[in-house]
């Protein structure tokens, strides 16, 4: 992994090395890293960690979290230590599949479990492979829950991004362990299909499950040229770190 | 059953016996109807018909269907019988448990298959046993999906209309024999939570699943004395019989 990009998130409170092909993070992990219901001293797993984005966002919102990563590729994870350190974060990064994680990480349950999962269904195929694993992963979205599940304590928070076509896939995960299921449709224009979701949910709650109003994030019915459009709610989101209430 | 008001719907074009007491038709048996992407010589099958609102309100929008109701309570049979009749429309009813159908009703395919399945989880008692067994049924949405699936054409597509907090439930149950899955998110006012849901989906598709802009019914923040507030939009639906797009 030779070719890298050093990008800013946060309105450069944060300084990011990526690949400077495959799986790049956009704004995705941000809005996920804003919309956990975290407070200090808490514990959070996040499941294919990537390049640690949202982690070190998360951290950036909020001091004090105790925040592991799980990535797969030894690539990313060691950019993910590196963004860690070089943005002065704490974050404990392990490398391993999901499906079989060390023993030291299965005996702990945390507060929150976050994860931006592999986009794309088992058979698509793009011409880079750590994109290819990052995009269409061999793990379904079933084991991401199950295993997410399994690592959260009783009224611990699960919180995922998704793209918006995978919601069937993602609610089928979701089983009777979870409760207070909360949608946030993410459309990039009012009126518009959404495009991503946010799913996040409560394991052992037995509250209904919530369908919100969609978050819409630019101003404007289409795009005009390189103005800048973010509504002032998702700059905050983006640029300050505020948080993304899921509560609305 | 011997307590029953007459109430109008599409503005009066129809006159529809209900129990006073129960489970009673609203706006949703009417947006499920507009949601019906049907044309002439069609054939529909609807999955819990009650007193035949959504079949009587498809059969006036759309001329030429051979529309089949299936109800499990003979008295709400008999008025969906009795308001078709009153009302001019071909409907067909037979009574039975969705999960024992009649041999011949087994043998047929059809266009498609639409349901407004009841509403509250196994568990949740009123003081009415029709309006029991309506809201709650004992058959779970497994159930209605599975057998709307086996009834349906090949490219069929199956409508239905459920309230939010049930989506996850719903696409759940929503298997691999099914594609383009739509949702239609329908809420009060603009940004609120979704109260209802259509989820439209076809048999045998591999189209992905769209999570479409929240359909808005009335305008303003809130309820504002006895004025009507309905959007042009649904007022068209409601008075006119006007189809209710899905694809936006």
């Amino acid at each position: 992994m030779t070719n890298l990009t050093q990008d800013a998130f946060l309105g450069g409170k944060l300084s990011v090395w990526q690949p400077a092909n495959g799986y790049r993070a956009g704004v995705d992990p941000v809005l996920l890293a804003a919309s956990v219901p975290a407070k200090a001293g808490d514990t959070v797993l996040e499941l294919g960690c990537g390049v640690g984005v949202a982690a070190i966002c998360l951290a950036t919102r909020i001091a004090g979290l105790k925040i592991t990563g799980v990535e797969l590729q030894v690539d990313y994870a060691d950019l993910a230590r590196r963004n860690a350190a070089e943005n002065n974060v704490d974050l404990t990064v392990v490398e391993s599949d999901l499906a079989s994680m060390p023993t030291d990480l299965r005996n702990q349950s945390f507060d929150h479990v976050i994860a931006n999962p592999p986009y794309y269904k088992d058979g698509t195929k793009s011409d880079n492979a750590g994109r290819d694993i990052a995009r269409s992963g061999d793990t379904s979205l079933h084991v991401w829950v199950d295993i997410a599940i399994k690592r959260l304590k009783p009224k611990g928070h699960m919180t995922f991004i998704q793209r918006a076509e995978r919601l069937p896939d993602l609610m089928a995960a979701c089983d009777t362990r979870l409760g207070a299921v909360t949608i946030l449709p993410i459309a990039a224009r009012s009126g518009r299909p959404a495009k991503l979701v946010i799913v996040q949910s409560q394991k052992a709650s037995r509250a209904p499950a919530q369908l919100l109003a969609p978050l819409i994030l630019h101003d404007g019915d289409k795009h005009d040229g390189d103005r800048e459009s973010y509504r002032s709610e998702i700059r905050a989101v983006l640029r300050d770190a505020a948080p993304l209430l899921m509560q609305r």
